[in-house]
Formats: C-alpha cells, structure tokens, sequence
C-alpha cells in the first residue's frame, strides 16, 4: 500500500543536455520510476546544457535511489545532488524562542530585566497565582517525553524523540497559540520521570506526556495528576481517544446505529486502547469488547496488571471468550490501535451489517483500508492518503486551549467529552457521509471549537 | 542614592480641566514630587475637560503614591487610574515558542511532522551527533535556577524567579541570537538539580546555571561539568568574571598600572567573588587579598569550606590578616561583590595613588560611587544610572552564541580570558577614559566579538 509521500520528497539536480524536450524526458522518468514530480525548476541554463531542479516525491530510500538512477539512465543527464527536502527542513531544529518584549534601549532593559523586574518577582513571591498572570506559565506546557515509545518506531531514546516533539510543539503554536516546549528525558525511570516533571512544572501551565511506553505512561500520568495543580494530558491516551469518539458519533450517524446498541471490538490494550475504551463507556458504549494479543479479555482469566484487570470488570458483558478474528464476528465496529494486518477481508465480511472499521495502526492499518471498504460502510484510518484520517492534531492543540484559558488543574471526563462533541459538530449534516466522518487537520475553526467546549465544561464544574 | 529609573515607571490617566495650562501644571506636578516625566499624551479632548496619560520614572512604590496625590492636589484634578509600565510588560510572560516551518498544508506536516520525521528520528537515533544538526540542540540552552538566590532577592523559590530568567532568555536571543528555555526548579537539593539537568540535556546545547546560591552552585557546576557532554557556565561566577576582569584591564590601562604588580582586595568570597579571583589570577594577578565577612582569608586559618581553602592556599601572599577596612589601605584596587556600604570615604582615601574601585554590590554599592570618585582614579559599578557599568549582559549572550557554534563540550580558561579581551577591545585607545572602561551594553558589536574569541579559543584547544 505504498505511495510516494511528501514525507520522503527529494529534490534532484540534475545536469541535462539544451533541448526543448529535455524537462518533459525528466518529468517521463521520474514518473516511469513511480514517483510523483512537484516541482521542475531551470536554474542555469546554457548553450549546450541546462540545469534543473527536479522535486518529486517518493516511497522510501530505495525508492530515491531508483528515481535517481533512472534519471542517470537517460542519455547526457548527470544527477549532481540529491537533496532530501525532509532533513532540510530540519536543519537547526524547528522552533526558535523569541523575546515577546523588544529589548532595544535601556528603558526596555530596565523593565524587562533589572532593575524593574525584582517588582514582578516579589509580587509573585507574595502571591504565587500571580505568575500565571506574569510569566509564561499562562500559555506555556511542557512535552513530555522519555522516546521510549516513538511514533511506530519504539524505544529509541531522548535525542532521537526530539524532532517529534518539536512537531508537536510547532502545531500547538501553529494550530491554538499554544507555547509549547519539548523536554525529553534521558530517562527511563517512572519515579524519576514523576520526580523531575514535579520539579520543571513553575514554569508550565500543562503538561502533554508524549510517546510513553505502556504500562509505564500509566502510572506516571497517574500520580502527575495526583501530585501536580496543573493539568497532565497523555495524548496517546487522551487525544486518541477524543478523536476516535468524535469519528465513532459521525460513523454511527451515518450507519444510524446508537454507541448504546452496538458491539465494539477494541484491537489494542495499550495506552491508546484503554482510553478509548474509558472514554467510549463514558459515552454510553455498553458492549466493548478489548483484544490484546491473546484475544479478548474475560472475567474469567486473572491478569497481573490493573488495567487489564479493569477492562476484565468493565467491559465485555456477555464474557465473550476467544480471539480478535472470533470477536468480530457480527461486531458493528471494529477499532484498531494495535498492529498491522491483524484481519483480513473475510473478517470484515463477517462483521454485522453496515459496520464500522476504524484501523488505526501506523504506518501499515490493522486491515487493508480499501479491502476493508467492500464490506464496511464506513472505513477511518490514521492515514492522510485515505479518507477519514483519525488524527490527535484535531484535538490536542486546542485542548490545551482551553485547559489555559480556564486556568484549570485537572481535566475531567467531561472535558474529553466536550471536546469530541465539539470535532464532531465540524462536520454538518449535509456534509456528512461515509467518506467524510471527520473534519480536515486544517480546519481553521477546529481548534477554537474544542478550546470553547473545554472552557464551558470546566466552567460547568 | 535612589534616582526615578524607567524599571519603576507608571502612566497615571489624568482628568484635568480644559485649558492651555493644564499640561505644563500637570507636569510641574510630578517635577515638584521627584519624578521625571517621560510623555503626556492628550487621549480625550472635551470642552470642559480633557484626559491625559502621564507617564513618568519614579523611585519606588512610595514615591507613585505621592506623584498620584501631587496629581489630585491640584485644583480640578483626578487621577482615573494608575497603571505600572513594567506591570504591563510582563502580562502573559516574556517569550514565546515559534515554530521556524510553516505548517500550512498537508505537505508542511508531512515534511515536519507524520510521516517524513520518523527518518529524521531514525538518523539520530543511528548517529546521535546528528541531533546537534537536525534538532533545536543546535542553539538552544537551559537556563536553569533553583530560585534561591534571585538578583539581590534571596531564596524567592523557582515560580518567582521566572521573570528574570525569561529575561535572561530574551536577552540571549535579542544580542546572540541563542533560543534560550527557563528551567525554574521546584527543588533545592543538590543531587537532585545535577540528576534533572542531566536528565534534561538531550535537548540543549549548552546549560547556564543562574541565581543558585553558594555553595551549593559550585558543586553543582562542578558535577555537571564533570558529567555532561554540554558546556555549563554560571553566569554569576564565570559571566560576573569575565566582565569584571573586562573593565580592570581598561582601568589599568587608564591608571597605567600592570596587572602583575597591583594589589587587590575582592570584598565578597561567594559565587563571583571566587571566580573574579580565580579569573584574575589566571590572567596573572599575583597579589590579591579575598574578604569575607570576618576580614581577609589568610593561610593561618581552618576553613571548612574547600573554596575558602583554596583561597587560603591560593590568594594572599603577603599573608596579611585584618578587617576588609584594614586590607584596602594601600590597595590599588578595590573589587566588591559583597554587600552595600561596607567601605566609606576614608577608606578609599587610604588606597594606594590612582585607585581602581569596582562597587558592584546591587542596587547599592558597597561605597558610594560619588563619594569614592573623589579619591579614585577609577570607579565602577553595577548600576546603570553611574559610568562604567560592569554589567554580564557584555558577556553571556556573545559567549554562548561562541560556544555553540564551536560546539564545544567545556568550557576552559582561556575561553574566558579570550571573551574579556574582546570585551576590553570594544573600548578603543581613543575612547578610554576614567569614565569609559567598558563598551555600552547596547553596542551592536560586543556579542559577536566575544563569540568569535570564544570560537577562536576553542578551535586552538
């Protein structure tokens, strides 16, 4: 299911003999090489040869490097450099921290620095909610890490999450004005991390624990939220399930089912997967049923971890036993945040009629989208090459909106509720279909939708 | 010694009666109470009345209490409101995280974010060194405090020192272009700063220790340094040096003595008092006296702190024992990190001809700079409002701009001693005079000749 992504676009400069066809021949070998050209820049040309900057994208390395040597394979074409548009981007790290004061005299300094701001620090030492007024604690939370669980890519350390979590910090700014920091730790210890996160948080408003191994992540979001007067966000926990439940409404509007009546099949008793479940029964959701690897988790089976003993409790009414591809059977929605290729199409064949699939594993879906779609009436991913693309971006950024603008100190079910309600609401009735259950990441109003339904439900408390 | 200085600067909005007069008897107002106006500006015009905002410089909080009933004394006259300029500067905080890559589409966030990051993560993960190129380690350090010793504000704690190093951080950016973070620690205990600053490493290139108190700093520094793979500085000891040792050159010149033979009394054996001395001497200061509270630190005594211990084995070659009084009789230099007003008039009448004395005890000096200019050849503080201001703004921002694009892992002697020559030659043959041993704070040139000594220093090591 590969397709050449912007994530892996190339610029390639390439040396081509002066003739009027000489672009076109590029543009027909990169094509042939199967990826997708964006772009064709002469930047010299001369008598005899020119030379031009090809962009396309590609699948993956490999796939650059067959492009590369088909357009060496063409008669007088030189490839002088590859240039990978991803790592440019990249260089110098991607967010700067900049002063919101101009510092340009010394009537500016005497106010930003000493002597002026000794005034602030007492009136903050006096009062300390005053620094939510007077530093940047206002609009400020940390991203947490300690790259034990990054992206799809596993435990690959602190230096190497960075890059993720200074994404994750430029969409807060870009998407709710939310000054977001990445702190990752270079550490995997839970005490430590509950130790250290106490120790940073005067300069935070809230903090988003990110890419956390489970069941670790568990218990450090745990006692954060006990121990600190902030509010702690796991978005793998809660952002995923936010937006899985403003999909799942829509999903089940189209299918003009009720969470009440149907039978859910949960892939996955991570981090994404219990919160999806909490939050869906918090919903309504009655019959869920939580795969893990062994298949569906019973009342009858002793589980040594506490949140599979509670999904043990709390899920599964009818004690159904036996594996994911037997718990599908006549299920109306199956979701995924597990593994790749898990089902197979005769699985979603068995499922009940109009049923849903949400199949959310990254890269590779727990059930190939399309195949799933002969047999699904509605299909979601966490793809952007599908429809429906399930993706904490609608959530998380405006979230912490609201969180910060209601100056709250814990997020209640209320709010994740609130905010599902609000994504969900993007989409109109005339819009509605089974292509089109979720907004788009660049819906300009998402943001602000989600901050005002957290503001008015903290408001509510 | 207190003047009306721009950090305690108010606007008070002023309804007045129309008339031609109205203005100039407002401002005659605040002159008659001590303050300096600064602007009236006329908001509203009526045919009876009018409202101005009157901003003005003023001493202290007292000192705006009697401008606004100096203002309401007047016939006709009421003050609406008051408003405190550094107050306003300091809402919402001073800084914000800026993403340097637009986000606008679908290919911005695939480039930036999901997909194309994960091979980003994967080349650091595979070569580490990588995250100095790909990740904002490249240009960003922590500055990190424990709160407990804040400008001349004692142990405030982590959330009231905030506003000054979000300060500090804006200053960095604003004269080196460095992305500088706040890390305000909820914790005072040793072991447990170094094992968070550790923790937190992989997300900078470069840690300034600020406003920790001693001796708990020196260790602090000293592990670090030890332990990190990132240059750690403590700007109140190696930025206080540097600048201090800056303007002695200048002063020497100017009084046209040698370094090697002067004798100098440091008053104040804390964080920059040690590391005055130590940068003093590497320069090739031989006879310098160190004073703490109970008089000079001779070889005769026990100590029980090792920097009292090293100074006692290290400074005073004449072994000279006494009260700080009795040590600066004869001195050719005076340099005090201490405390205001331990020196009077006589005292510096009794230092050697052609005296250099540095009061940089804040705000107030340890003698009165106009009292001691009466005897010495040369006089600074660290106060703006008198000549020769030794202030570290010179120092840190230049510094670590050198040291990252260096990207060295320590930090060395003559890394120090290179900044504080580029500093002193800021101030040309023709521009030196007792009044001017030091370049403004403001001159454009200072940060980028002291990273580039520091750059020059690293690449000889």
């Amino acid at each position: 299911m590969a397709a050449p992504s912007p994530g892996y676009s190339l610029t390639l400069r390439v040396e081509t003999p002066a003739s009027i066809t000489a672009t076109s021949e590029l543009a027909a070998a990169v094509g042939s090489a199967g990826a997708h050209i964006t772009a064709l820049d002469v930047t010299e040309s001369h008598h005899t040869h020119m030379v031009v900057d090809v962009s396309c994208n590609t699948m993956d390395v490999a796939h650059g490097e067959k492009v590369r040597d088909a357009l060496n394979g063409l008669d007088g074409v030189n490839v002088r450099n590859v240039s990978d548009r991803t790592f440019l981007m990249h260089l110098g790290g991607k967010l700067e921290v900049v002063p919101k004061v101009a510092l340009r005299n010394r009537d500016d300094l005497s106010r930003a620095y000493t002597p002026g701001v000794a005034r602030v620090c007492m009136a903050i030492a006096e009062n300390p909610a005053d620094a939510r007024n007077l530093t940047v604690k206002r609009n400020t939370i940390a991203v947490v890490t300690d790259g034990s669980a990054v992206l799809g890519l596993g435990n690959i350390g602190p230096a190497a999450a960075l890059p993720v979590m200074e994404g994750k910090a430029a969409l807060f700014k870009q998407f709710a004005d939310v000054d977001a920091w990445p702190v990752c730790l270079d550490t995997q210890d839970t005490d430590e991390i509950v130790k250290i996160v106490k120790a940073l948080a005067p300069v935070y408003g809230g903090v988003n624990l990110e890419d956390i191994a489970a069941p670790r992540c568990f218990e450090i979001e745990a006692r954060l939220r006990e121990e600190l007067d902030i509010p702690v966000f796991h978005d793998d926990q809660h952002g995923t399930a936010i937006v899985t439940l403003a999909a799942l409404a829509n999903a089940l509007k189209v299918v003009e089912k009720k969470i009440e009546d149907v039978r859910i099949v949960v892939s996955g008793v991570g981090a994404a997967g219990n919160a999806i479940i909490q939050l869906l029964a918090a919903r309504g959701a009655k019959n869920i049923i939580a795969c893990g690897r062994n298949g569906a988790i019973t009342r009858d089976e002793q589980y040594s971890d506490e949140h599979r003993v509670w999904l043990a409790q709390n899920t599964n009414p009818e004690n159904f036993s036996g594996s994911l591809k037997e718990a599908v059977v006549n299920a109306d929605v199956f979701i995924g945040v597990s593994a790749p290729n898990v089902l197979d199409e005769a699985d979603i064949a068995a499922m009940n009629e109009r049923a849903i699939v949400f199949a959310m594993a990254n890269p590779d879906p727990e059930v190939d989208p399309e195949v799933a779609g002969r047999h699904a009436a509605v299909v979601a991913t966490g793809r952007s090459d599908f429809p429906n693309q399930i993706n904490n971006v609608l959530a998380f950024p405006g979230f912490f909106r609201g969180l910060l603008d209601a100056g709250v100190a814990d997020i209640t079910d209320e709010m994740l509720l609130a905010a599902a309600d609000a994504i969900s609401a993007r989409v109109t009735d005339d819009e509605l279909n089974p292509g089109f259950i979720i907004p788009s990441v660049f819906d300009p109003q998402v943001a602000t939708d989600v901050a005002v339904a957290v503001e008015l439900a903290a408001a509510k408390d």
